[in-house]
Order: structure tokens, then sequence, then C-alpha cells
């Protein structure tokens, strides 16, 4: 019989849950806004309303995961820091489970979304690296069928790894990371510089249209519709990240790396520029092959199914 | 009682062979040149050789352990590809077990030397990372104190990380490498540039009165001896060098990051800029402090008293 387990996924913009079945079927979902105030408090109260209505729906789960944006601290579940949330020091391990009376895990968001991708997906990978590129640039590192994650929880975080020392400034204050060439920031901060230098263009008209500053999406729409400049930006972030698989690959050896988040959408526009720059990049190819690089199967959903996942693990 | 194995350490220019004890003792060394006609058959020859020298000072050694520069098939112990030696395909594991009686173990020259830092360094390593600078950058990750190869032994390629995308090619070929800035030869190929710029300069004139070509220990030597130039060609290969060493510290979680091979025996010239670079780059250290950037204990011993320590395991 089915096992289930409630997963939650704790995003900057939204909390994302779901009672999932061992097989990674989603039973029952919710989703709620990120309060504006995200401190713990806030927080705890929202997750522990969702895992109760969640709770309804399947009465016998019998366990609870969550993902959460920041660095996690394992096993013991505390998050310590997050970039884009204000919770910090955050035992919601301890208070989930003493709250429900259900044994509870707490992970990164990317690591059990990366659990998901290597064991759910399409195929089943042991090695595995799912980066996630969405308004920053998350990762999880699967190795031997298994989350990665350093004695303490610290490691895997492949949005700072440093691909250009020259470059923009990240928003964790360092210069050099992955996120800050090739995240949905990155795409939002060449994109208000490209419709600086050319009003009339494309991706500046596109913006006054719907009303709203540039960014990500309207660089990608404009990219999806053709503009030669929006796609040039495109296939800049796309070169980076390739960059980025390439380190990845030269460091592990991989049976795949899966890119999630809302700017894979794009498909080919994102993994065409990038597979090439991570191939041009590849270390000693001709006995390393490098890996297949592939969407995410599970998209959004990862972060949910792979915390319900890690929970009946 | 102590147990004896032989390990060897092949590289570009030399095999070092010893008899080691369990506990890291050298009982017995010997080091040949490596032969210019680097191809298996005469390696096998030569490690044969060797092995039966080795072999008549302490009779009762039960293992052999063999580290060598390149691309080490794991756990078959066939050595696919060097990048500085002509062998290729060699499968020198059977080679050896079958012409001496012993069993014997094959694996990349940087990984079993990062075995013996992290085992039997001045401090016990569970998570460390031993990168070594020489002519090229080779690596060893050890994690949960064990060597972290992948499932075929192709990972842990630090050297070739892309840390400069737009930077100098690479002898592997490609353009960004960590070896391509921070090696030996990176010297080699800034000191001589600095050399044709200044041609009265002190490399230059060093080289001169040496009556060689200006190369990585010239630059060394006029850096020892304070020339500006000289100390700022170290200093951007240091921080290249802090790069990497950062990049590392984000995806791993370390209790040290350990340097070796030539360069390091210039102490501080090297490390004291390595250090800066890699504060300058590490990700969130107000959670995740910065590991401490150390030079090795055992210097070039490491990879024979490494290779010696996996046999034995």
């Amino acid at each position: 019989m089915a096992r289930h387990a409630i997963g939650l996924d704790i995003g900057g913009t939204k909390v994302a849950g779901a009672v999932v079945a061992d097989d990674g079927t989603v039973v029952a979902e919710l989703t709620e806004p990120t309060p504006e105030t995200s401190d713990s408090a806030t927080m705890s109260a929202l997750l522990l309303r969702m895992t109760e209505t969640l709770r309804t729906k399947k009465p016998e789960v019998e366990a609870i995961g969550v993902g959460a944006a920041g660095t996690v601290e394992w096993p013991s579940g505390r998050i310590l820091w997050a970039p884009n949330n204000s919770y910090r020091d955050w035992d919601i391990r301890s208070e989930l489970e003493s709250a429900t009376g259900l044994p509870a895990v707490v992970d990164n968001d990317a690591n059990v979304a990366g659990l998901a991708e290597a064991l759910l997906g399409d195929t089943l990978y042991r090695e595995m690296v799912l980066i996630t590129v969405g308004t920053g640039v998350g990762s999880g590192i699967v190795l031997g069928g298994q989350i990665y994650r350093g004695p303490r929880g610290f490691a895997a975080e492949l949005g700072h790894i440093v691909v250009d020392p020259a470059g923009p400034r990240c928003g964790c204050g360092k210069r050099g990371c992955l996120e800050a060439v090739a995240s949905g920031s990155a795409l939002t901060r060449t994109g208000r510089e490209a419709a600086a230098a050319d009003p009339d263009g494309v991706i500046a008209s596109l913006a006054r249209e719907r009303g709203v500053p540039v960014n990500g999406q309207i660089v990608t729409e404009a990219a999806q519709a053709g503009d030669p400049t929006a796609v040039a930006l495109f296939q800049t972030l796309a070169r980076w990240l390739g960059i980025g698989i390439a380190t990845v690959t030269t460091i592990f050896e991989l049976d795949a790396v899966v890119i999630g988040g809302g700017v894979v959408e794009t498909g080919d526009l994102l993994l065409t520029p990038a597979r090439e720059a991570a191939a041009e990049f590849a270390y000693a190819p001709q006995v390393r092959p490098l890996p297949p690089v592939l969407p995410s199967t599970f998209g959004s959903d990862a972060g949910k199914i792979g915390a319900a996942l890690l929970a009946l693990s």
C-alpha cells in the first residue's frame, strides 16, 4: 500500500504544499503566497495551518518534509539564513514535530527538488546535479542516489561558484557568482541596460505596453517573439549557465545535469546555447563524455514532491 | 605490528617510490626520472624494476599502491589518458599484480596525495580538498575520510574548473581553466611576457644569468628576492588560486583546504594573497565560515605515502 507524506516547499514568493505518495503522485495540493514579513513566527503559523489543511485530505500521512530556500543545518533542520526571506535561526523542524506529533525533516529546497528529479524523473539517476534557474540559481547534488549536503548541510551552493570574477555584484554581496550572470535577476539587469540603450526597442516597448518595469519575464517574452536583442541576452545567460555546468561536470562524474526553475520553461532558447557552452568548456571530453543536459521532469512541483520523498525515506 | 606497502607516484618528470608503513613512515625510497618515451611498455618495465628493488628492502610488503597523473578508471586501475605522459589505456594494475603476486590499487596521483594529507597530516580531516600547484594543478577530494572519485574515477579535476572564460588557453585545450592561470606553467607564461616587456628587468636578467629560458622557477626566485614585477605575477596567480578555493568551498563543506605542489614551497608569498582572494569570493561567510587554507604536511612525498596507504586500506 502506498505511504504518504506532506511536502512543503518554501520559496521567496510562495509556499507550495502537497500530500504526496511514495511513488511521487500528488494526492492533494495547496499554495500560499510567502508573507511579506517572512519572519520565523509568521512562517511557522502559515506552515502549521497548511499542514493541518493538508492532513485533513489524507489523515494517514506519516511524516512531513520541508524544503526551504536558504542555508539549512542538517540533520537538525534549523534554517540559519536565507537570502530572500527574513527568517533566521528558525527551528522549524522541532516546531512542526511538537505541533503535529509527526516526524519531520527540513532541507534546502533545491536539495529536495534534486532528489525528486534523480529518483522519480524520466530516468533514474544515481549521480545527478539539478541547477534551478529562477530569480536566483539553486542546486541539488545527488551522489549515489542520495542528497550530498556536506556534514552540516552547508554544501552544494552552485549559484555562488565563481565564474566571472570581474563581473557584476551578486545579491549575496560578492562578485563573480553564477547567480549574478545566469539567473532571472541577471536577465532583469541586462534587460534594463538594453532598454535604456534602446528606448524604442522591443524590450522597452513591451514593458511599457504591460505597464511594468523591464524584468526577466519581459526579456523572455521578447526573446520568444524573436527580438534579436533579447535573444542575445538569453544566449549570454545560457552561455554562463553552460560554463557553470562545465565546472560541475569537471568536479563530479554525473549521469545527467538537470535544469529546473522558471527560466527553463523557454526550452531550447536556454538549453541549446547552454549545451554548446558546456561542451566548449568541458574537460577532456574524449575520455570523460559530457553528460546530457536536460530540462526537469517535475518543474516547480519538484520541491514539494522531493520534500515528501525525503520525509518517507 | 606495522603493515607495509609499496607506494609509487608517477608524475610528468619523475617516478617516486617508497616502502611505507601503515602510520605513514617511509622505510625505504627510490626515485627515477620519467622516461622521455613514457608509453605503457616503457613505464611498466620501470615500475616493475622499482617494485622489485623496493621489495628487497622490505620483503614482507603486502600490497602495491600507484598514484598516476592522468585519468584513472576506478576500481579497474586502468589509466586512460594523461595530459603530460604518453601512456594510454594502460592496464598497469593487472600487470603489477600478475608480475608480483601482490594485490595492487591504482588511482589518480592527487587523489592519493589528498588521502595522505587528510588522514596522516598534522590534523585528521574528514572533509578536505588538496589542491596541488605545480606545473599543472591537480586535486584530491576527501569526503567522509574517503577519496571522492565519482563512480568510475573521473571526478575531482579541479585544475580544469572554469574561473576565467576569457583567459588564456590551457594545456588541456580549452580556455578558462584554473590550471591555465594558477600553475607553474601560468607563471612561466606571464614571466616570459614580463621579460619580453622589460628585457633589463630582474626576471629577464636572472634567466640570462642562469642560461635558461624564463620559467616559473625563475619568476619564483625573482619574487623571493623581492622583485615587484615577479611579486605581482605571484599575487595574480595566488588570486586565481583563491578564487578556485572559494568555488570549492562553496560546493563542498570542508574542514580544510590544503595546498601542495612545488609552488607552495614559497609559503606566504602564495598563501597570503590566496587566502585573501578566497575570503573575498567566499559565499555567505557569516553562516559558512571559510575553512583554513594550509600548506601540505607531506609536500612531494604525499603521493607515494597516500598510494601505499590506499593499498593497505
